[in-house]
């Protein structure tokens, strides 16, 4: 009997020849040509809902009509995270070896729930787990996880940290708890964690948000200030995090002395590196995260810096079964591993259930780089980055950040310029993208970042010329404003 | 000036074509020859671990020698779920234009954070959250978002549900109620309510688990019983799941009546559809969901029924807005949208941050076949389920769940034949997969579940006779233990 749901969902031979073949040519044009598309375009929604509702869904359009659509998608109605003119968020162009382990897990399918059902891809994630730990200095055995992005693994954290600290909560909850518990971040920390106390059922305003130095480093006085007064108030701090690269300015909180303060108050120290952890690849760089082997656990996210396509997620942490006693839970369906204490069925140590095999994408783009490739190539990122706050103070702009990391924030001298206004214009130009942010009392700040590994000097040219004539706008539409005030 | 980072992580052109060539060839070798691999073989973790630690990764071993050490470790070292003869959990067969997509996306990189990084990925994730919600009868708009996976998009619905009820919840926590919330699901239901109630900071004694029926489904006497006894006792009920597709045994709790029993009480109603959903596709099946268009949410994984590869989890409400008040957050650092309500920033949308598109995977598929496609492909697996049902009862196997879904729970007729230990014998022949689960009062059970659409008479008939003879072998062993117990 002929089965109609295999040359449906497989494809007949030919016909998946030829979508190969298009795939292929579809992402080679792709690459070849993104340096010169506009980094982002105003989208107008309605058109591509009406090109969407177009689709005659009942019967289906085939493979090569579908294909085409979704490139033209991709193509025409979107920024560009990969573009060398993309200063942006922490968004890299991908690594080739991530996009070919993206389409093998998608083709294999293992199924990281179960270990019993992907030992290979168990084996290989666990092995990364341990590489980077290692890197980052953490004391062996490294336990750990990948998760879908930096977001979880700062979640992750939260419920280690809970879990660990308070032998009820697995059972009881929170409100089991002596006490409402409390965490500590910077004002210049990921927003992640708000959204992860909210969702530990700890509420938004069990973070404590620690006012900054005039580096953007968490105020070590102000974070004692804040660790007394809780306690005395009859709080429970459970959770210090330091922030290893923030994203608005990349800043680096002092790693050293806040694992000193967590382990005066016993409190569980997390340290989020999801973009800066990756210095600990370049032995020049690795100084700044001085400190970090002390910490718990560690956010690094491989779809950031290290370039793999999103997302890839690690949480490491040196408490070996922690995650085990935090996500474990016993089932009649799942199958049981065996009783080697090195096999976990990775559905017992993570938010996850069954889970896409994440760790693939790093594995690849590091067993063909070799950590003296990733080296080199975050160095040309770094040496950017130099480059592009250089040539900044050199246009005369004001530089208000100092980092080794590839990441500057700006404005123009001068007053009366709405800094929102820049960055709004550079992104119109379609020639580049940066945006805007608020550093420490809230001061706007121009803000670039070197994500793409394509962007090369001649981009940074391009971007300070592109400022320039943003900021010669800007001023004459000041100008203008002023001529048209009244006089007093 | 040279831009080594191109280079590594591009890689040159040459090396390109070579690793794509060899990427295609490798799918293609995998997807001719699966059918004829053992479904899972014995794998030696030091044998893998050993592999790993002789790889050269300070200077790497390149591009092609890293691919062909994944495709042998991804083909020799784990259970092949797209294997014909996988009767197992609910990992499919990946979809060729599901594999398709996650090569786009991992190429062009795409970040569901901001509406203004993603418009035609938030568009398409958008469009196929209506479309799919449409087909479940849902009131529009319907809401939703995609998710890693099942066990993400249930613990959403936990979110939303304690989010509305509570509207202390955000800003205050659990320990801001006036009482401890408790929730409601079945014996049947996938445990993943039990890992999100904990990780929201309920506890795990929090998820009321009720006893079923003989057919498997909730028990709504001994529901009511328990929401009395827990309003008695001084508890807040707040959410009622009902499940569409039991792990086991791909039970459906009575959902137009649980939905009356939610009302009554004013509590959330979510449907764990998380396989069973898939139902509404197919006409002559959709009304096994009946009741289901009352749902306050819904989780549907596309990467479980409808053979898209891991993991694809939706997150579906009739709740405009809810998403938004239980996720959002406000930053200095991320880009604004506009004002158009239309328009979202995902990661104010759903627990993770930067986001994978994981939507086009489901569109790409869906608009290649379409939804008659889909039906056609899904009528198939059920028709192989039925087909596979009648072969083990003319093979004297005693069937013990009752479905027209694809999924068979069965035992050996007679007594004293240790159940797990006849799935261990057909795992051991390599040449099926099933496993053994326990229904209810703990009866235990072998489950095979048809979830590859390669899965064809043949493979049925085949796994018929390894049962016989695993079945055979087993009576065998039963003898020889009761011919060396001495006579009493």
């Amino acid at each position: 009997v002929h089965n109609p749901a295999r040359d449906l969902l497989l494809l007949a031979d030919e016909e998946r020849a030829e979508v190969w073949a298009a795939l292929i040519r579809s992402i080679e044009s792709y690459l070849s040509s993104v340096d010169d598309l506009p980094v982002a375009t105003a989208v107008e929604p309605l058109l591509v809902r009406e090109a969407l509702s177009n689709l005659d869904l009942s019967r289906g359009i085939g493979a090569s009509e579908a294909l085409e659509f979704a490139v033209r998608g991709l193509t025409d109605w979107q920024l560009h995270t990969p573009h060398p003119r993309y200063f942006g968020l922490f968004n890299p162009a991908s690594s080739t070896m991530g996009v070919v382990a993206d389409a093998l897990v998608a083709a294999w399918n293992p199924q990281l729930a179960a270990w019993s059902h992907s030992q290979f891809p168990y084996e290989v994630e666990r092995f990364c787990i341990g590489e980077f730990g290692a890197k980052l200095g953490l004391p062996q055995p490294v336990d750990g996880t990948f998760c879908s992005g930096g977001a979880e693994a700062n979640h992750t954290a939260l419920l280690l940290a809970l879990s660990e600290r308070f032998p009820s909560f697995r059972a009881g909850g929170i409100r089991s708890l002596e006490g409402q518990p409390a965490l500590y971040v910077s004002e210049q920390a990921h927003h992640s964690s708000i959204k992860a106390a909210r969702a530990c059922g700890l509420g938004d305003d069990a973070v404590r948000i620690v006012p900054v130095d005039d580096d953007l480093r968490i105020s070590l006085g102000a974070l004692e200030e804040r660790l007394e007064a809780d306690l005395a108030a009859g709080l429970l701090p459970f959770l210090l995090v330091g922030t290893a690269g923030g994203t608005s300015a990349g800043s680096i909180d002092p790693l050293p002395e806040l694992a000193e303060v967590a382990s005066r108050h016993g409190i569980w120290f997390h340290v989020d590196g999801a973009w800066g952890a990756a210095a600990a690849l370049v032995p020049e760089l690795s100084h700044l995260l001085k400190g970090i082997h002390a910490a718990d656990s560690v956010t690094f996210d491989a779809h950031k810096f290290l370039s793999v396509p999103m997302g890839a997620g690690m949480l490491l942490t040196s408490h070996d079964g922690a995650l085990g006693r935090a996500f474990g839970v016993d089932t009649a369906y799942m199958p049981h591993r065996g009783d080697d204490p090195s096999l976990r069925d990775p559905y017992t140590h993570s938010l996850q259930w069954s889970r896409r095999h994440i760790g693939l994408k790093v594995f690849l783009t590091l067993a063909t780089l070799g950590w003296d490739g990733y080296a080199e190539a975050l160095r040309w990122q770094v040496r950017m980055g130099r480059l592009l706050r250089a040539k900044l103070l050199r246009a005369e702009w004001e530089v208000m950040n100092s980092t080794e990391l590839p990441i500057v924030c700006f404005r123009p001298e001068g007053e009366g310029i709405d800094v929102q206004g820049l960055a709004d214009r550079v992104v119109q130009s379609g020639q580049a993208w940066i945006s805007a942010t608020r550093l420490h009392g809230g001061a706007p700040a121009l803000r670039a970042c070197v994500t793409s590994y394509r962007t090369g000097e001649a981009d940074l040219d391009e971007l300070i010329l592109i400022l320039e004539t943003a900021r010669a706008e800007a001023r004459k539409s000041v100008v203008r404003t002023e001529m048209r005030r009244p006089h007093p």
